[in-house]
């Protein structure tokens, strides 16, 4: 089967075997943003016309391609889901050739009673937990545009909470006055980890965020942080702002328990937030980004095809 | 004389009588971003030259027009630093015609010794200072790109701190995807301020401002947030962040004490301040936003003039 992950800005697709093995990936730019209303199908197959042309006959898809402005859209489903409750709800979708089936996204809502939603991301999930025992609990942390920190148990996806930590980063850079101070630096090895760490500690000082993002401008007009440092010390001030909420007040249906975190996402980012954990005595097992390759399979494992 | 507060993208001038009451008055824009380098005194001479020919020989000018972006850069003045300091610091700038004088900005430093900056607010407040009983300790909000909180003790400004938060939901609005699912909806009025106090209280949540951001989205996906609603709940959201941060930590040099706040800013955001005062049961008296003219007039009137 083929196994799709469509985001906003990002197409990732998967050649599974039967024992949900990746064969073959695609993955490349062309995210639900770059196709025109009512193109969906003539992107999938310009994507994957070989795979079909090969002899492959089921296609799931997960991810925003199930939202609005994708193909069509998927309704949430509530949290608490598990696999089967999620393969259940799984919806058809007219497209010549193979049986086509989207999975949909989840909502939870927080201690206040505000909703949550997440696409994409409860496949991974599912995928995630598809590598722990049985049975087991676990919180688990997939960085990204809007971070997700999602808490496992009873065998499915107990409840969930995004922080729009990745987004904030990028319009902070790309249009506020802390942009124009920014100069490119490196974006990895010792010089910027230290960097980042300085922000992650800055965020347990007093004044609050608003207040540290405009102390990141005054450090540079003072001297005191370097232009080349500007975007490692942010990301460090925001995910350590991230960390902060999560550890001080837990995820929905528990508190962070164990000092324990699944991390699954980019190298970039992962590095970053173990750096984070670190910081805050927080250890975690990292997982590859390909756990939504396993949550298609198990999903598609799940579904009555044709 | 001629009072002048040059900022990022606004230019004010005042006209002043002796006594420091306004005879006439400039705004426009034509802030420092829009003139090209070397060419200050031209633009100042373009637009106070009527002045200037009816026998105006004295001009003091204070704002970002005194930063490196500026005319000429004036070094910071640290805090604790009274009318004394401050005029004994102005600059003097090369303008043919008339005596050209610049107030300095102001420096200081938070709890955990992050430096922090102002310039143009410093004369607003000396501007306010005059308006209290003298030996008065007064806590000030200065709303704005960068919202201002000072505290004025010992006849002077004993310290302050920067929020980013005028700016923080300008790129959000503009760049974000907060921006794409916000359309324009009444700017003032019991709708708009019914999104902006129940973005004041969501502040109080669990999960923090990175998370509270991404719930916007939420709310408005599940259709519990209207469209029209989105650009005033997010002030609300982020104006309550700023002012608990200031209500918990404190601002440099002392907490928040008297339940009393002097306010003073556009009609827009002191409106928008007032409700998130009112909240919080923060009692607060409001100033015009012309005290800039009495903090120039009265930094004027101890300078040496030649």
């Amino acid at each position: 089967m083929i196994g799709i992950d469509w985001g906003t800005t990002a197409f990732r697709a998967y050649r599974l075997a039967p024992g949900g093995g990746v064969r073959d990936r695609i993955e490349r730019e062309g995210g639900i943003l770059t196709v025109p209303p009512g193109g969906f199908p003539a992107a999938l197959r310009e994507a994957i016309g070989p795979w079909l042309a090969e002899g492959e006959r089921r296609v799931l898809l997960c991810g925003m391609v199930g939202s609005r402005q994708g193909w069509q859209e998927a309704p949430y489903l509530p949290c608490p889901a598990g696999p089967a409750e999620i393969a259940a709800a799984v919806i058809a979708l007219p497209f010549e050739g193979a049986a086509c089936r989207l999975v949909p996204g989840l909502t939870a809502r927080d201690a206040a009673g505000v909703p949550d939603v997440m696409r994409g991301e409860e496949t991974k999930l599912l995928g995630l937990l598809a590598e722990l025992p049985a049975g087991a609990e676990a919180l688990v942390c997939l960085p990204g545009t809007h971070s997700k920190w999602a808490r496992l148990a009873g065998g499915g996806i107990a409840g969930f909470a995004t922080q729009m930590t990745g987004e904030t980063r990028a319009v902070l850079l790309q249009h506020s006055i802390l942009g124009r101070l920014a100069e490119p630096g490196p974006s990895s090895g010792t010089g910027s980890d230290a960097a980042f760490r300085r922000g992650v500690r800055r965020a347990g000082d007093p004044g609050g965020l608003l207040h540290h993002l405009f102390g990141t401008r005054a450090l540079g007009l003072a001297g005191e942080l370097a232009a080349t440092e500007t975007a490692s010390y942010l990301s460090g001030l925001l995910i350590g702002h991230e960390l902060r909420s999560v550890l001080a007040e837990g995820v929905p249906q528990g508190p962070v328990h164990q000092g324990m975190v699944h991390l699954a996402g980019s190298e970039t980012l992962c590095h970053a937030y173990a750096l984070a954990f670190a910081e805050h005595g927080l250890a975690h097992r990292r997982h590859a980004d390909d756990i939504v390759a396993r949550g298609l399979a198990l999903i598609a494992e799940m579904i009555p095809w044709p």
